[in-house]
């Protein structure tokens, strides 16, 4: 708990129920202190620490991979007879373990291949094998009913033309294609996997005229650079394949065809060609063994060193003098989505829902991704249900669901979100995710208000490889990686989320708090998305034993069980403020950064440094000058954080001074003083407390894209899964759009003030 | 000329004979203003530029490429026939350009190899070829009487052992293996080129306790990585491999039996195995497509991401399987290298030398290295010869050397400058060195007293392929790279010197000014010390149509001539302590960076971060606890800067001062005011200016190494070419040597003490 002893409770003021103030002066002082927990009164810590405690000793691994050796015995991909069976596994688990089941079903466009083919047909003869091989190694390799290797939404298209390499296949890519005089209007690019989402790389290519795109899987990124290749080590090999879906997510995730409904089986829906995230040109995933004859045979300009990958060649960018052709032909079907949803409802607040989601649907064999996240939510929901059998039952409802379609686009949990948007903003307090997770360090992302929280539960996690806490393990690499002194104890900062997985249409469309949990950075490797993401592969390479899975599943059962438990929601806005802060810092450091950036360019131009410095052998084309960059009146979002530290200075003194004084009170004291006007008080306090995060939206969204309303979080426009803080102005900025980033800087300043008033009514609330 | 008008001339101080006042006083003032050149009286400024215009027309490309592929046609390394054969060639041709031709001999040891074995024997057979293979669009490669490709001063030996993968065998290398638990005691070790001078790497291996040592050339380094390999481009093929001398010239260059003395037939010699300078372990270069069996079989843990290469494998570290034998023997015999020294005495100061080389001798063809650098400076002596068989004759007496038995270590060049040691020192005003050129952008390096006069002469040569001066090409390069503003036209820094070519003896043995000219950034490649360094490759790669060579000529016929011509020696003393300065911040930098470092580390150690983060399923051995960093006294080299700035700024006053009133004299006017009293007080100045270079050398030398002396630049000891500014200080704080910082800190205070007074004496005699 941050209790700070020092500070005296203030008198009333106004008319708020004091909650805490009544309480604490109603109890006297016991002998010694209690336990601290963010949010709870100090009887309830230590009910909660001793329930966490029995919780810790019924996590039993050997679960996590008997689940795992079930769930991923075959395919699993959307549509197919193993999710359907699977769906109906973890359904009767989770009534097993005393929860109430519902599937809930949608239907949505889930395109698969009827043709494939990719084909050289200059200036030699290559016919692209499209196989991931068997191997012996791997039990579950070529097992019957795989989905072949392809891009979901891809269009339906047969072109033929020459290739250009086109690196990453991200805008700065093609700045450099520009200065080398190099067009790909009318020609298919090869890009290789990184640096973006990959429904960034056809989308973009296709704004430059592209007609088709390969994306392929270059070693130096996930194969032989990086570790031995799979079977003799993790990484992919010759001939593995990153499936993936390549709809234009940034845009809005979920079924294509229903934005912003759930796709019930009588929604509206569009047409896939009326949908504007079905890609326009055809777009097929290369395995390197397939993409090197093409690589290999392009001339023309040297790559710049770094669009080099690994590959035993000299990376040219062409075009050509390779000639590719490219035909792909799609069933356009609906597929049913199985969302497996399990409730346990809240003895004190049923109505206050913590929804805790990992996705259950996998592209071929799916170990890694997302199963050895789901089996650790499952070991979770089992023992959180044995808890609750034994009378330990949570005080709001826990909702665990097992997302369908995730994989094509976040699909499951968005059509669900969408759905049931209304009920969901007014109950939900909290989304806890989670999706493929490794060995080695806790990877924590998430709303700021739960930075405090979650770096409360990740200190009294043990790691299972070194006996400190997982905090602590993560503290000591960001020290011996610089990021930290090694004396720094204070929290760590917690990523911001971007997309990727089930948290975007709880974080980024409805304003619900979220977190994004997992663990990695020891278990890297290169079956992602291939059909050797298998059980094989990731007992050797992934977490063997599955001591993190346990470890995961202890970190966010006390994450879901204190945010259903907790008295006071444990959000905290002191260092909400002081990311706000830096984002603000770094937007203003980015206009800054452009200014001098197109005032140097335009200097070199004038002055003809460009062309002098120039290789004349080799073709040139200078950048162009340009408009010099405006200001831009920051002044409205100074004047909004000013104010949003004084409020999330107010909360924190309130916060203390609740619960300052209560610490040594005894459970019976605590009981005896909950009366029925204490828990509406203490709803209200709660309820302002979950406005907040509700607060950074805006109904009108983002520019270009309405469908992601949150003002500091979304995934970046051209980045895809990477996140972009303060979207709106930050994006704008990027762009060059000066009249849309003055704009922005309006709403976000807007969105800070309301933000103010939403932690200043909790305060109140509390007892400011 | 840097001629500041506003300047008023001061009255005269001391005794000093004040030339140039004097000559500003007899003077009238003329209808115009002349030409202005550094260092030069007006009227001579105009002269000398119009020899330059007659100079320019002369330079004709037809010479250089007929000259190269006479001397390129077959293998000319020392002691072979066709270097003997263009050794006598070279010598006519400068006899027929007017010069006095002398052929200084050197008996020099040279080994060759007898026995070259190299063979994988575990965990599979692989005997390397150590061949390099003719090809058809290389009319030379094949040639009758290659050297076979090896390290010279290898040691002779038959070794076998596990291989260890070093990345580039230098110290912070180790420091990695030691993080990893990996010793190379006992084992051979295998490193890339690259991040040190080649000898650099058996040195370290060595004193690690490694038995051998092979150096192979990545191709990410120089091979297909870079660009299309020979002949489809510039860059190293499969067996291309990279001959060069290993011998230890960071401790002496020149020839390993003769230290400080020349070389000649009566020297008194140590033997090979006496000699510091020969390596101690065999050691052999290979080529990627020899390298690359034995890197495959390696296991043991993967290499960290900055030592992988471009091959198509997982770099591994070993120690093994791989099993290696190497079995090397040489003939340790003397070989005669045969200097060409070409002199064209000066008119008025016959004993004051301007010396102007480039190296003779290449490891296999040749043809970019040296003869892209012989041939320019050959026809940069024929059109000097033939002004002055027109009457225009330099004032000084100008020297052009061909050094011999560059190639095994500075060789010819050394024993020259050790055997003429007292004459040089007495007579030599400053040395020019060339080396391999191509094609691009101006590259200079040297004195820092040179820096506005080499400036001066950029500015005034066109750069063929843009028709701008190479000055403004080379600027717009760094403006473009970001290293300037666009609009600042001041001096461009021209770069320290530390070692690789035949100015070491020179500037850093003897402290005489020097200057490394040469033209490169659009002629990369991978020929260095192949065979395939060939006429073909160089006229189709290297500077085709020896446009660069015409205009590398140029610019170092006008440094050579100006130097020879100039009334007062163009050296300037403002840029060198600017750059003093920068390197004393350096210095002081490290240091701090260091105790940072340190104090982080032992922080980290402390807290056992190190362990913590490490993944404890991979050997991990943290660094051990260090002693913290005193402070060190920088006083002394702090004050003696203020001294020196004072005694700089005092000269260019001095010099604005001279310089002032005579700018509108006549031709006549200033031929009849130049008495002999006159050019015997010029000749004192000029003394003055030439003992300032001496200045900054120490009699004692180095630490370690008593034969470097100049206290300002200095070869690092563990980078070989590498430059370390003020290194007596810098390289003991690197190597955490804290006494010995602090007593060299002393050394350079007292060296720039001493440099300060030889300014001011310069000063002084021009009429400060």
């Amino acid at each position: 708990m941050n209790s700070h002893p020092s500070h005296k409770r203030r008198p009333r003021r106004g008319a708020a129920l004091l909650f805490f103030a009544t309480l604490a002066l109603s109890g006297p002082l016991a002998a010694q202190e209690a336990p601290s927990l963010l949010g709870f009164a100090a009887p309830n810590a230590a009910r909660q620490l001793d329930a966490e405690a029995r919780l810790d000793a019924m996590v039993d691994p050997a679960n996590l991979e008997s689940w795992m050796r079930r769930m991923t015995e075959k395919p699993f991909f959307v549509g197919s007879p193993h999710n359907y069976d699977n769906a109906m596994w973890v359904a009767d688990q989770f009534r097993s373990w005393g929860y109430q089941v519902e599937i809930a079903e949608y239907e949505i466009l889930f395109p698969t291949p009827k043709i494939r083919h990719v084909e050289m047909i200059a200036p030699e003869s290559y016919v692209a094998t499209l196989e991931e091989p068997v191997l012996s190694q791997d039990g579950t390799s070529g097992v019957d009913g795989q989905l072949p290797t392809y891009n979901a939404y891809s269009a339906d298209g047969d072109v033929t033309a020459e290739l250009v390499y086109v690196n990453q296949g991200i805008p700065r890519d093609y700045e450099e294609l520009e200065r080398r005089g190099i067009d790909v209007r009318g020609k298919i690019v090869i890009a290789r996997y990184g640096g973006s989402w990959r429904g960034i790389k056809p989308k973009v290519a296709y704004e430059h005229g592209a007609i088709g795109a390969i994306i392929y899987s270059d070693p130096r990124d996930d194969g032989y650079f990086q570790g031995d290749a799979y079977p003799d080590g993790p990484y992919r090999a010759e001939f593995g394949v990153q499936r993936g879906a390549v709809q234009d997510m940034p845009l809005y995730p979920g079924d294509p065809l229903t934005p912003g409904v759930g796709a019930t089986a009588d929604a509206e829906r569009m047409t896939p060609e009326e949908s504007p995230t079905v890609m326009k040109i055809p777009v097929l995933p290369l395995s390197w063994g397939d993409a090197l004859p093409l690589l290999k045979a392009l001339e023309g300009p040297v790559a710049p060193a770094s669009w080099r990958g690994a590959l035993p060649i000299t990376y040219h960018i062409g075009p050509g003098p390779t000639q590719v052709r490219i035909h792909l032909e799609f069933n356009w079907d609906l597929e049913t989505a199985y969302n497996v949803i399990a409730t346990l409802p809240g003895e004190e607040y049923p109505d206050e829902w913590v929804i805790r989601g990992n996705h259950r649907d996998g592209w071929a064999m799916g170990a890694a991704d997302p199963i050895s996240g789901h089996v650790p939510m499952m070991e979770e929901a089992r023992a959180i249900g044995e808890l609750a059998k034994a009378g330990i039952r949570p005080k709001r409802t826990i909702i665990f669901a097992s997302w369908d379609a995730e994989e094509p686009g976040l699909i499951g949990s968005t059509e669900w979100v969408e759905h049931h948007a209304a009920e969901l903003s007014e109950k939900t307090v909290a989304y806890i995710n989670t999706d493929g997770s490794g060995r080695g360090f806790l990877g924590m992302g998430g709303s700021h208000t739960l930075e405090s929280f979650i770096n409360e539960v990740a200190r009294s996690v043990e790691d299972p490889q070194t006996g400190v806490s997982v905090w602590e393990r993560l503290h000591a690499a960001q020290s011996v990686g610089g990021g930290r002194e090694p004396g720094d104890k204070s929290d760590i900062k917690i990523s911001p989320l971007g997309s990727g997985s089930d948290y975007t249409p709880f974080l980024q469309h409805m304003g619900i708090a979220s977190l994004n949990l997992g663990f990695g950075g020891e278990s890297g490797g290169g079956s992602y998305h291939s059909q050797y993401d298998s059980f094989d592969h990731f007992t050797r390479f992934g977490d063997p034993g599955f001591q993190y899975g346990a470890a995961l599943a202890k970190v966010t059962a006390r994450t879901t069980l204190r945010l259903a438990n907790a008295d006071v929601l444990p959000f905290q806005f002191s260092p909400l403020v002081s990311n706000i802060k830096t984002y603000r810092d770094e937007v203003m450091a980015l206009l800054e950064e452009k200014r001098n950036e197109i005032s140097r360019t335009n200097a070199l131009v004038a002055s003809n440094a460009y062309v002098l410095a120039a290789d004349p052998t080799q073709t040139y084309v200078p950048p162009p000058s340009e408009e010099e960059v405006p200001f831009i009146n920051f002044a409205p979002i100074q004047n909004a954080i000013t104010r949003l530290e004084q409020s999330a200075r107010a909360y924190d003194k309130a916060y203390a001074a609740a619960f300052a004084e209560h610490a040594k009170m005894t459970g019976s004291e605590y009981a005896a003083m909950m009366t029925p006007d204490h828990r509406t008080a203490l709803g209200r306090v709660n309820a302002a407390l979950v406005a907040t995060e509700r607060s950074m939206t805006r109904e009108a969204g983002l520019p270009r894209r309405p469908w992601f309303r949150h003002q500091i979080y979304a995934p970046g426009f051209y980045t895809g899964y990477g996140v972009k803080t303060l979207p709106g102005v930050r994006e704008a900025i990027e762009e060059g759009d000066w009249a849309q980033a003055s704009e922005q800087a309006e709403h976000i300043a807007a969105t800070l003030e309301g933000l103010a008033r939403a932690i200043d009514s909790a305060t109140g609330m509390l007892g400011g």
